[in-house]
């Protein structure tokens, strides 16, 4: 058995290193939660963004775990393996939804997620996933959050022992790229520690070509800010 | 774009190694599916077991796929890393929940079955999980395959552009581990290639005393049969 919650409420938040899970690191810790951050390695051909995730954790001083899952063995997706990150606009679409989607990977990240909820007794799950400038990926939807929340109301030893569920948070979901920089900008985030490309340079320069990187600077221009990272 | 499905249709089996998931694996395989069967490396004591489901799927003539998930890095069970597995009977309990609970396992491993299903164009998954023998499991009960079907409907690319969806199915949720034992029996499931056991010897042999061996021996015996594995 354990014994009654000591100190604050935990939280833990999903750090890919780009601007918005970036922003959702600083929404949570001013809302006062002790944040586990926790980040992926799976695979991604960004795998810088895992360096930036690190600083990010690191210049907030809260905890950061990154986990190994074999994705890569999955396939299905322009973002691992041997296939090219298509440029903005130009990538190839199956059933309407672009090859940068990797199937199913905000579902098996909120289920990890979940399960170390439950190990660091932490009942809030905070996502980036967001609804307005992207690509209808299937899994960054309101719907999908919901249903992810149901389903965590019967799968945990908690909740169905009469206890707490743990609840997942999107609050990016219904704000644009630039409401988050100014958001995150406001919350005292470094932009300069986030990387959101698909297909970054060897120097870790941003190709400023694909889908992320063009989004990025578009919402960079709507804000009225110079986006502070390197562009090849 | 994808063309029209070419040959049988395809089902992801979630194979442990277990009986129950070999009894899966027949059934899937005896109502026609061409089978792509997955096991997870996460970190569990009973590694033996990965080698049980190879020699599984190897009997059958159907793919297999091991993927390696950072899940000991979770924690919280005594399935994985320093803690001991209990005899059964003397588990120390959370919620009233077994510390043979691995958090949110089942979850997990759905998620990436559901994403190796969109890669693969599978519709269907099969999971051993069961009601009727086992502890208190959150994740092995109806309720939690229903909110996982009602998750998958919003989550993958091809169920929100209006087309198929992915469906959990677990043939075996009501059913005693004796009858367990009698279905595979008669699909042919050469028992001797699965392993239950939380905490086997290092020569393989099953301890005998967890409480995932003590629900075997108990349901062979229930069948009227001999369990063919050595114990130690």
């Amino acid at each position: 058995m354990i014994g009654p919650l000591a100190g604050r409420e935990k939280a833990i938040v999903l750090l890919s290193g780009g601007m918005d899970s970036a922003t959702v690191l600083y929404v949570a810790h001013s809302r006062g939660f002790d944040v586990h951050a926790l980040s992926f390695d799976y695979g991604q051909h960004a795998r810088v963004e895992l360096e930036k995730a690190a600083r990010l954790a690191a210049a907030l001083g809260v905890r950061h775990q990154i986990l190994r899952l074999g994705l890569d063995a999955v396939g299905g997706t322009a973002l691992v393996g041997d296939r090219t990150v298509p440029v903005a606009g130009k990538a190839e679409t199956r059933f309407g939804i672009p090859e940068t989607y990797v199937p199913a990977r905000n579902t098996v990240f909120l289920a990890v997620a979940m399960g170390l909820a439950e190990t660091v007794g932490a009942h809030t799950i905070f996502i980036g996933a967001n609804d307005m400038d992207y690509s209808g990926y299937p899994d960054c939807r309101p719907e999908f959050i919901a249903a992810f929340n149901n389903l965590s109301a019967v799968a945990t030893a908690e909740a169905v022992s009469g206890g707490r569920r743990i609840v997942v948070e999107a609050p990016l979901m219904k704000l644009t790229k630039s409401e988050i920089i100014d958001l995150g900008t406001k919350l005292g985030v470094d932009f300069s520690l986030t990387m959101s490309c698909y297909a970054p340079k060897a120097d870790g320069a941003s190709c400023g070509l694909c889908e992320s990187c063009v989004l990025r600077l578009s919402g960079f221009k709507k804000a009225g800010l110079k986006d502070p990272v390197p562009y090849a």
